[in-house]
């Protein structure tokens, strides 16, 4: 049966990346493999709209979480964290593992922070070194407008905005010079479309110069010793050689796409998953939503694990199930990566056929009819642009 | 033209573990995934000889090296290690980043620590909690007795052996259980023959204690959450998943070769090379040799990076040159992992063809002749036993 996953992450990796990751493998020293990461590295910059260092770490997401937190602070040190989901929530688990003092902005699983709970609650805890954010939350599908809060401590603050984009970069807009972000990091297999393995810390000025002073313990995180490689396009330690090497075509693939039309591609999908889930007569969970991952409410009568089985058994589909306390409550379905329209189609048709055997009442055809509608309504854009294809 | 890599990682990596990871990549919370990571983990307790768990971390070689420092003390901690070459001075590297005192042997590079420098560092250093070895020192390519050690300090102390295994495990004899390791860590673009990416750590019942009282920070490398994972054959993390399929592949490999006659197969091939060197009047570097790497001096009136280019545009054969101070004087041929007597003819072959062209004055054929001459004296016991073979 084919497989298809709808998980956010890891996601569908194009079958040239696969490939390409299957040749005789090369030795990291070697000339040619300097070409790939200097390759890499440029095209991550461009990913990332920065000038400013995107260091490739080897490890997962929460690598490149815990490089963040222990390579800009120091022992004792206070920072905000926003709890909005399980993923904001170990921004603060890490802190507490490094002696940092957590500030928690615990907001219901579900909804996203207000710039103006940020703001106050920097105003009661003065001395706060940094504010971690999550731009898009995996385990609830919501976004947050991290455009606007950067903005809003910077003005007032001189201290640094540090963003888990692990679902969001690649997906939602993100500007790292100009939205004036001091860390994002993301993971190789969400929107970088490449198998887990690989993680990444962009670093800004203020960053850097954290990275200085910072007197917490770390080794093989160390973002100094990252950065002193990253200047000869190098890494301090031996690096995931086949992940980097799909890599660089992923992102060359990126690159020929250009960046703001897949934060467009990615919208309009989303949109288009949204449309149609509610057509069928499900209900969303959370907002706002999240262009990487929509959480649906599984419905009255409808049990979970009954309708993941028969969605796997029936057309080779995994969608993730909800975590910690929303386990069992809620589904998510990711277009995050490597999807287009008919992968769209596909995946709410299956929704129908599936929650149909569940004898849950709806009108068949209401969903792929709405998933239909919302890619009419963007035909003429989306059929000018390119699309991702693969790279000679 | 052909790529031929000799390094001491990464190794050649057998083609139907190339392609088994190029497959559709799976979730890692799939029935599938979990099968694969049981399979794993069986023959991870094979491959090191042990009924303790192997934790697989997502990370270099390095990593794991940190996990061990950063789980089984704490700060202020009194520790020995073994200068012995660039990765064993990385141990205490380590250690100072996360504020552990560490009690340096040094012994000259090229040589390895005795048993009773060992024992009588512990006498002058009362309150150390652990010693830390390299079974085989890759920078250097020399064996460090580990087996005779360990009885030694445990004979007397009851304080924790941790062994470097990263280039040792899956070519020298090494019985976790039965000469009572602690921790033994390895990488696995190594001996394990595939991309590097995964890290490894066994884990004793004495670490496992040391585990559980361990105050230094750590999150993504927590032993304490891997441990808890790997009960249920899971990781704490999204693991580097296409690496792991590969393993999996690998690991059946080792298995039906058995352990033991790949232990004897490192000891014929390493033999053969440093027999074939010897031949052609080369000098070797170090002793006790690994059999994982051998170590050349580069003759008198032979420019290093001379004899490096040709070899690679000539040949297609990368091997390895010096680090730090022995830059440009020593080279290294890699026979760890995925090579066999047609590889180590090639490569002692290629050797005298390029001194030759370098005016390098010795009887052409003196080095493939003795490689043959090896190999024919173990010919009986090499030509019975099973080889590496691609598994259905």
């Amino acid at each position: 049966m084919k497989k298809r996953l709808f998980t956010p992450g890891p996601t569908p990796i194009p079958e040239s990346v696969m490939l390409a990751m299957a040749e005789p493998i090369i030795h990291h020293r070697n000339p040619e493999f300097v070409e790939v990461l200097k390759s890499v590295n440029e095209n991550l910059r461009y990913l990332f709209q920065t000038k400013n260092p995107v260091l490739t770490l080897t490890s997962s997401g929460t690598g490149a979480m815990e490089a963040s937190v222990a390579n800009l602070l120091s022992p004792g040190d206070k920072a905000i964290f926003v709890n909005l989901g399980k993923f904001g929530e170990r921004w603060g688990e890490i802190m507490k593992a490094y002696g940092v003092e957590p500030v928690e902005i615990k907001v219901e699983w579900g909804t996203a922070p207000s710039t103006q709970i940020v703001l106050d609650t920097l105003k009661r805890n003065p001395g706060v070194k940094a504010v971690f954010l999550t731009q898009s939350e995996t385990s609830t599908g919501v976004f947050t407008n991290i455009k606007e809060i950067a903005a809003a401590v910077h003005k007032e603050y001189d201290i640094a905005v540090v963003v888990d984009g692990i679902t969001s970069v690649g997906c939602h807009e993100m500007r790292f010079d100009e939205w004036g972000l001091d860390v994002v990091v993301t993971g190789s297999q969400k929107g970088l479309m490449i198998p887990p393995g690989l993680a990444f810390v962009a670093v800004s000025d203020r960053a850097k110069k954290m990275i200085e002073t910072s007197k917490l313990p770390k080794f093989y995180f160390s973002l100094k010793k990252a950065l002193k490689s990253y200047a000869n396009d190098d890494t301090p330690f031996t690096p995931a050689i086949t992940l980097a090497i799909g890599l660089e075509k992923a992102l060359r693939m990126i690159r020929e796409e250009t960046v703001e039309h897949i934060w467009f591609h990615h919208k309009v999908l989303s949109e288009a998953v949204r449309n149609g889930s509610k057509a069928i007569g499900l209900k969303l969970f959370g907002s706002p939503a999240s262009h990487a991952v929509t959480a649906v409410n599984v419905p009255e009568g409808v049990e979970y694990s009954k309708f993941n089985k028969l969605l796997k058994q029936k057309y080779g589909i995994t969608t993730a199930g909800g975590q910690e306390h929303l386990k069992g409550k809620i589904f998510r379905v990711s277009h995050l990566g490597y999807y287009d329209e008919v992968d769209i189609v596909g995946v709410v048709a299956a929704l129908e056929w599936t929650l149909h055997d569940l004898d849950f009442k709806f009108e068949p055809g209401s969903g792929v009819t709405a998933v239909q509608k919302t890619f009419a309504e963007y035909t003429k854009e989306t059929a000018d642009a390119p699309r991702l294809e693969a790279v000679k």
